[in-house]
């Protein structure tokens, strides 16, 4: 385990205060909204424009510089004690789900800036940015990780054609907001002077709840498959078909839908959902000729994962043979589990120790911008309890006191990577 | 066993060119439609008018006098040899549903002319009048049986106030057609004067042509309970949500389905089906929250039909208190049974027996005319065998062969009926 700094400002900040700024600032960014009495912001939608001043402001008090990129990422640059020195990424997304809550994505970013702003102008070793994503949650492109995708250079131009609802392409968004679509490659941070990527993000599941935990350590992010496939069978009269004799092709899909959760139940930290279904012809009086739904997988380790998608499409074939009917997958993505770093995360360990508090390592079963920045540096993920486990919805909450948790460890969590750099 | 009657007309007909005209005529029947390039022909559409004209041509022929009554069914009468005989009934209907086969429906009116034509103008003890239903399919109305429940006299006026897609009332429709809207109570015969009412049908499954048979006799028409119903259970990302916190209202609905089936499989006759199947939120990425569906139930004995749906209904009750989710039945709908008449069935056998061909009882598992005749008069039904089990669908046929076997067997049981008379 890292010993922790000697260097500490415990003493010098009133913790609960800056807890409670960062809450009322959450608050105060929910009115930056699309969509009147709900909480709706998608990449670079108008509310954008005024929350980014707002935020910039907050980053400037903490003696941060401001900039913007061109896929509209806000960056705040706290610098370090001396020139040359290599930089170390806190972030998260300032973008939301449609009628979203009040902490997913926001949070992270206000945690990163309370953070800076606790070292009250001292320097490290190391300068610190601040990142407010313009994008994570996929909504407006159909794409998720914008933002982060640019930082970590792995944007792909050709997404720049993609339309939105309304028919605007990603270039106009662009465009229409004040940037230049054309210096997106320069939004990519040089590899060499990155020392790694530290995100705090609400858990947006049970786990720490029902340990009665404030935070916990994310010790990697689950890959996923999700497939789109259908049983074709035949319709029929649903009163002249006798049993016998149908294909039913919505019977092939619940016997598929059962063995889904049978199998997910029966392997440790697996998650699989059929989320979307759709029956044809859909009515009352006939027998379905067609079912075509969704299959999500998740789990952190890729292997136990393939294992898993391979074994449910043999169950799918098999049950289709047995029940004469077709089972045909019609597409399907892969994303690989992504590990934090250890070293980071022994000292995230130490940080959260610090605090009094057991470090409880867990899996992130939803995707998250630290995992694509993972791909451009070590990366280091703290989780904070949700009250319920709801998220992606108005009730979405946390708790007070376990934001103050959080942000004493993510400065805890600064103060040892300063004692560990050589 | 009813004995066969003297009088036969076996030596004067040419059965094989009678029955392959109303092949003919079936053919040029299919194309009158509302939609070009397919059959679709609702409750007195435009082409239900020349195709009144066309089939009032037919009827002419075959000795009848034409009339239609106010809900637009078109009525052939074939006089008895006495003043003041019984009538006796055949009929069937000329709507279908959208994108329909040739057959359904009109094959039965068809071959009702062709037995009074295969008379060749000689009189029976009774009066023949052939019925061509003007609706009985349930689509421009969402309700079935229009042409039937008026000759039954349980014609509701109330239903005159429905409204068809277009806004269009069933009033107005009947006045566009050129017919009185409140003349249909008119159109119910009197109970009295009425012998009986025979329908020959495709039989729109797979029964017959298993068994290598071109006719069936229909035994009872089955009773059918109509449900629809909803699991509820809370939808969470798929990602974060553990297997064992879930409370999946598709698996629930998956759990039901399987049910069902095992439960219609495992009684004689009945028939079950999950026609109808909904999704909410319905994303690949989030656990459902909420399964909507519907439940058909079939038996020809309505007491096997209520227990089977009592025994479903406390499984979804079970398993949703299992899951953890709620149950909730939202509507449901009931339609008895409807048996034969014993004599007049008894007569058809003989009618079929004489053939040559075995006398096949079997359960009509589709509604049809006869089951609302049977409140009026007594019913009788045969069903000529379906290639494929086809129906409401372009590929509906029947076996030119069939068609003349029952051709036959209807002018037999005529004889039969006129033999038996008192």
């Amino acid at each position: 385990m890292a010993s922790m700094p000697a260097l500490h400002l415990t003493d010098d900040v009133n913790w609960t205060a800056l807890a409670d700024e960062v809450l009322v600032h959450c608050n105060q960014i929910a009115a930056y909204t699309e969509e009147e009495g709900i909480i709706t912001r998608t990449f670079l939608c108008a509310p954008m424009k005024p929350l980014h001043e707002l935020v910039s402001g907050w980053m400037q008090a903490a003696h941060m510089t401001v900039r913007r990129d061109a896929i509209g990422n806000l960056i705040g640059h706290y610098p370090a004690e001396g020139d040359g020195a290599p930089v170390f990424l806190i972030g998260s997304h300032l973008d939301t789900v449609p009628n979203a809550g009040k902490f997913d994505g926001v949070l992270g970013v206000l945690l990163g800036i309370a953070a800076v702003q606790a070292l009250g102008g001292r320097r490290l070793p190391f300068a610190v940015e601040v990142l407010g994503f313009s994008e994570e949650e996929g909504i407006r492109y159909r794409v998720p990780y914008l933002g982060s995708l640019a930082t970590a250079g792995r944007f792909d131009l050709m997404l720049l054609e993609r339309i939105d609802a309304h028919a605007v392409t990603l270039a106009e968004a662009i465009r229409a907001f004040g940037l230049d679509p054309a210096q997106i490659p320069m939004a990519a941070y040089p590899r060499q002077r990155i020392l790694g990527y530290l995100e705090a993000h609400v858990e947006q599941g049970p786990v720490l709840e029902k340990l009665n935990l404030p935070v916990g350590i994310v010790a990697a992010i689950v890959g996923h498959s999700r497939l789109w496939a259908s049983f074709q069978g035949n319709a029929g009269h649903a009163g002249t078909l006798p049993m016998e004799d149908r294909h039913d092709a919505l019977a092939a899909a619940a016997e598929f839908v059962l063995e889904v959760e049978r199998l997910a139940r029966s392997v440790d930290g697996l998650r699989a959902t059929v989320g979307a279904l759709t029956v044809k012809p859909g009515a009352v009086n006939v027998v379905p000729g067609l079912a075509t739904f969704s299959l999500d997988v998740r789990h952190a380790d890729d292997a136990v994962r393939q294992r898993a998608v391979a074994q449910l499409l043999d169950q799918a074939e098999d049950l289709a043979r047995k029940r004469g009917v077709r089972f045909h997958m019609e597409h399907i993505e892969q994303q690989p589990a992504v590990k934090a770093d250890p070293r980071l995360t022994k000292m995230l360990v130490a940080a959260v120790e610090t605090m009094g508090f057991p470090a409880m390592h867990m899996v992130s079963g939803a995707g998250h911008d630290a995992a694509v920045m993972a791909s451009l540096t070590p990366m280091t993920m703290l989780f904070l309890r949700s009250p319920g486990g709801v998220s992606h919805h108005p009730d979405e909450a946390v708790v007070p006191g376990d934001v103050q948790v959080a942000l004493e460890v993510m400065v805890n969590f600064l103060f040892c990577l300063a004692g560990g750099l050589p």
